[in-house]
C-alpha cells in the first residue's frame, strides 16, 4: 500500500516536471493540486533541484491562498529560507499571517533578525507581543512548540453556548476537539472534549461536563519536548495543555506536531549512540564538512582511547615476542567483548528512554548482565577451546588463557556496558552517550590488561 | 514537570502499598483511584510484586465497572494472562465485554485457546463472527491493530441526522472526530471531521462536507504496522481508514494506538542494530536465558569472523615478529575504522527507515562517504602521524604505514558502511542487521588486511 503511494507520488511528479519542461504552468499546477500540501512540499523542493528556485516559486505562487500557507509550513527550513529570499516582503508577510502559529514561530525561528523583525512591524500590535514571547521560548522546550490557538471556554456556559463559539472560532483553531475551560485569571480549571458536548443535552454547564484541573496532566512551557513526547506516548493523548509557573494556560500541544518530535528525538538518540553529533538535518542535505565535524569529535576520543590500548600493548612486546600467536586472538577478544558490552548498554539505554528503567533498578540490572554475561562467555569460551586446541593445535596454557580471558572480558563488558548509562543518568548526562563507541574503546582497554596479565601469570613468561 | 508527576505517582502508590498492608482495603481503593487507568495499571503490577497476585486482584476488582476494562487494557500481556488466570470466568467475560474492540483482540490473542473458546461461546454470534475475523489478521498487520468501532455514515445525511447518530452510537466508537461514509456494499466512499460538521449548517448535506476517497490516503488490512505508522507521521492524522481488498471499510487505525506502536518499532530496530533479538519483553521481565538467547547468535557470528581475522593475523606473523610494534597500533587501526563505519551505518540505515533516502540515492550517499571518509581520514592520520614520530619514536615507514592504512580503512569502511544497509534494502532484508556489529567484524578483517600489505610493501619485509 505505501509502496503503491508512494508509485503514485512519484507518477504525479514525473508529469509536473514533464509538463512544466515544457513551459505548461497551468496543466502542471492542475496536476500539483490532485495531491496533499505534505506531498505537494516534497514535490516542490524536487522541482527546485531538478529545474531552479525560480520555477518552484512559480509553481506556490500560482497555489491557492489556502494552500500556500500549508504546504510552506510542510518545507523543510533550509527550504522556507531559501524561498522566503525568492519573494516579495508583501508575499512574505501574507504567507505568513495565514499560517498556523505554530508552524509560522518554527518559520520566523530560522529567518535572519531583520527579517523578522519587518515581519513583526506588519503584524498587529496584539499579535506582535505574543510573537516576541513565543520566540523567547527556549529551543526544544514544550513552550516552543505549542500553539496559542485553542478554544478557551467558561465553566458557566451551555453546550450550545460552547457550541457556538466552537463554530466562531473554530477555523482558527489547531484543534477542537479538545477544549480549554480559564477562570477570569487565565488559570486553566479544566478541559472539555468536544466528544462530551456533542453527546451532552444542549443545556447541560460546562462545569458538569468537564474535567477538573486536578485531575489533568498539563506540562510548564519551559519542559523539555522529550517530556512531552513521553507523556503523549504513556497516556495516548490528542492535546496537552501547557501552563506557565502561575498555572496560566499558555498554549497547547496537539499529537500530530508530537509524531516529528518523537521521530526527531528517536533520530538524534541513535547518532548519539553511533558516536555522531545529534542533527536533524536530512542526511544528503548535510555538507561533507558538516558530517565530517559531526562524526570527527567521538573519532578523536577513540583515537586517543586506542593510543592508550596501544601504549599497554608496547608494555607487553617481551611477552607478545615470545608467544607470537596470542596476537592473533586480540581480534576475537576485542570484537566479542565490545560487542557483548554495546549489546548491554544499547538495551539498558533505550529502556531508560521509555521508562522501563530507573536508577533503583541498578542492582537488578547488574545482577542480570553478570549471569547473562556468565552464561554467554561460558558457551563462546567452551567453543573456543575447542577451537583453539583441536584446530590451532595450540598448547593448552595458551587456550585456558584466551578463554579465561574471554569469560572474564565478556562478563566485565556486559555489567560495566550496562552501568554506565545508569551511571550517566544519575550524573544527567545522556545515557546515550554510553552506547558503542564508548562501551568498545573501554572494553579494548580492559581486554589488554586482562588479556595480558592472565597471559603472563599462566603462561609464566 | 514530568518528574514531578512521577514523584506524585510514586508517593500515591507508597501510600496504597501502606495501606494495603494494614489491610485497609477501602481507603486504598480510594487513593488508587486518583490515578488515571495508565497509572492504576503499573500500581497494579507493582502491588502484585510486593503483595502478591491476590491483593493485586482484589484491588482491581473492587474498581468501578467502568474502570476495570481501562486498567485492564493498560496491564502488560503478561499481568493480564496471569490475572486472568485467577479471576472467575465470569469476571474475564464480563472484563472483555467492557473492552474497547482493539483491546480485547490484544487480549484475546495472548489467551490459550481454550479460554478463547469459553469467551467466544458467550459471546452474541454476530460478535463472535467479528473477533474471530480478526483473530486471524496476521500480527503486527494493520487489520492486528485497527478497531471495527468507528462512525459510519451515508452521503445523503444531513449534518443534523448525522450529530443525532453520533450520539446515538459514539460511546461505544473508539473516535467520533473522524466518521466514514460508506456506499450500500460497504465501500468507503468519503470521510467526514466532526469538525466540519460542527461549524457547518444543520441541513447541510454530508455528501457536501466529505472528503472523497479520491483525496483519501487508506491503507490495506494486510499491511505492515511500520508503513501504517509512517504514514501517521508524514501526514499528521488522527485516524487512518482500514480497507480491505475490494475496497470495503473493514476498521479504523487511531492515533493513539500508533505512538505505542512507533515505540515498539523503535525499540525493535536500535536492538537489532544493536545485535540483539527484537524483543518487546521489558527489560528486567526478560530471563536470563531469553537475554542470552537474544544475544548469543551475534556474538557467535562475531566469533567467528574474529577467528578468520585471527587467522589472517597468524599468516602475518612473520611479518609481526620482526616489527613487533606495529601490533600496538591494531587497536586504532580496528577501533577507528570499525568506529566510523557504523556511524556511516548509522546515519543511513536511520535515514533509511523514515524515508529521507531511498535506493536511488546509494551514488550521491557513497560519493559522500567517500569525501567524508577521506576529510576525516586525512585529519586522523596527520594527528597520528606526528604522534608516532614524536611520542612513539617510531621510523618514518611505519608511521607512514600505520597512517597510510588508517585513512584506507577509514575512507572503506565509512563507504562500505552506507552501502551494505542499501544493499539489504535492496535484498528486502532489514537494513537495521547492517550496523555496528556487522561493520565491525567486516572492518577488522578489512584493517589486517590492508594494514598488513601496506606494511609488507612499505617496510620490504
Amino acid at each position: 500500500m505505501e509502496m503503491e503511494l508512494e508509485r503514485q507520488r512519484e507518477e504525479s511528479l514525473e508529469i509536473v516536471l514533464d509538463l512544466l519542461k515544457e513551459k505548461k504552468y497551468v496543466p502542471a499546477r492542475q496536476e500539483l493540486l490532485t495531491n496533499n500540501s505534505v506531498d505537494i512540499a516534497e514535490m516542490l523542493e524536487e522541482i527546485r533541484d531538478e529545474l531552479g528556485l525560480d520555477v518552484a516559486i512559480i509553481m506556490l505562487r500560482s497555489l491557492p491562498k489556502d494552500v500556500v500557507a500549508d504546504v510552506f509550513a510542510e518545507l523543510s527550513s533550509d527550504s522556507q529560507v531559501e524561498i522566503i529570499g525568492g519573494i516579495t516582503d508583501k508575499e512574505i508577510s501574507y504567507i505568513i499571517a495565514e499560517m498556523d502559529f505554530d508552524d509560522m514561530i518554527d518559520v520566523l525561528e530560522e529567518l535572519p533578525a531583520n527579517l523578522v523583525d519587518k515581519i513583526l512591524d506588519r503584524a498587529p500590535k496584539e499579535e506582535r507581543k505574543l510573537i516576541n514571547t513565543f520566540l523567547h521560548y527556549p529551543e526544544n522546550s514544550a513552550g516552543s512548540i505549542m500553539t496559542p490557538e485553542y478554544i478557551s471556554l467558561k465553566k458557566d456556559m451551555t453546550v450550545s453556548e460552547a457550541l457556538a463559539r466552537i463554530r466562531a472560532h473554530g477555523k482558527d483553531s489547531e484543534t477542537i476537539y479538545t477544549c480549554y475551560v480559564k477562570d477570569e485569571s487565565r488559570r486553566l480549571i479544566g478541559l472539555v472534549s468536544l466528544r462530551s458536548m456533542v453527546v451532552a443535552e444542549s443545556s447541560t454547564k460546562i462545569e458538569d461536563l468537564m474535567i477538573p484541573s486536578d485531575d489533568l496532566i498539563c506540562v510548564n512551557v519551559l519542559d523539555d519536548q522529550e517530556t512531552v513526547s513521553s507523556l503523549f506516548t504513556r497516556y495516548g493523548f490528542l492535546a496537552l495543555p501547557v501552563v506557565d509557573k502561575e498555572e496560566r494556560l499558555v498554549g497547547i500541544i496537539t499529537v500530530d506536531d508530537i509524531l516529528d518530535i518523537i521521530e526527531e528525538e528517536t533520530t538524534e538518540d541513535i547518532q548519539k549512540m553511533a558516536g555522531v553529533a545529534a542533527s536533524t538535518d536530512e542526511y544528503l542535505d548535510t555538507s561533507v564538512w558538516q558530517h565530517m565535524k559531526n562524526r570527527l569529535p567521538w573519532l578523536i576520543f577513540l583515537m586517543i582511547s586506542s593510543m592508550i590500548t596501544g601504549a599497554i600493548i608496547v608494555r607487553f612486546e617481551g611477552l607478545l615476542s615470545q608467544v607470537i600467536s596470542l596476537v592473533s586472538y586480540l581480534p576475537l577478544l576485542m570484537g566479542t567483548g565490545g560487542n557483548s558490552g554495546s549489546q548491554a548498554a544499547t538495551l539498558v539505554i533505550r529502556s531508560l528512554s521509555i521508562g522501563e528503567l530507573d536508577l533503583r533498578d541498578a542492582g537488578a540490572v547488574f545482577w542480570k548482565e553478570i549471569r547473562v554475561g556468565f552464561c554467554a562467555g561460558l558457551i563462546l569460551s567452551i567453543l573456543n577451546c575447542a577451537k583453539i586446541l583441536l584446530i590451532d593445535g595450540e598448547p593448552l596454557l595458551v587456550a585456558i588463557t584466551v578463554c579465561g580471558s574471554l569469560l572474564l572480558v565478556i562478563m566485565l563488558a556486559k555489567s560495566i556496558g550496562a552501568m554506565l548509562p545508569l551511571l550517566a543518568k544519575r550524573l544527567n548526562v545522556d545515557p546515550a552517550l554510553m552506547a558503542s563507541p564508548m562501551i568498545a574503546s573501554l572494553n579494548d582497554l580492559i581486554t589488554v590488561v586482562v588479556y595480558f596479565l592472565l597471559a603472563t601469570s599462566i603462561l609464566g613468561l
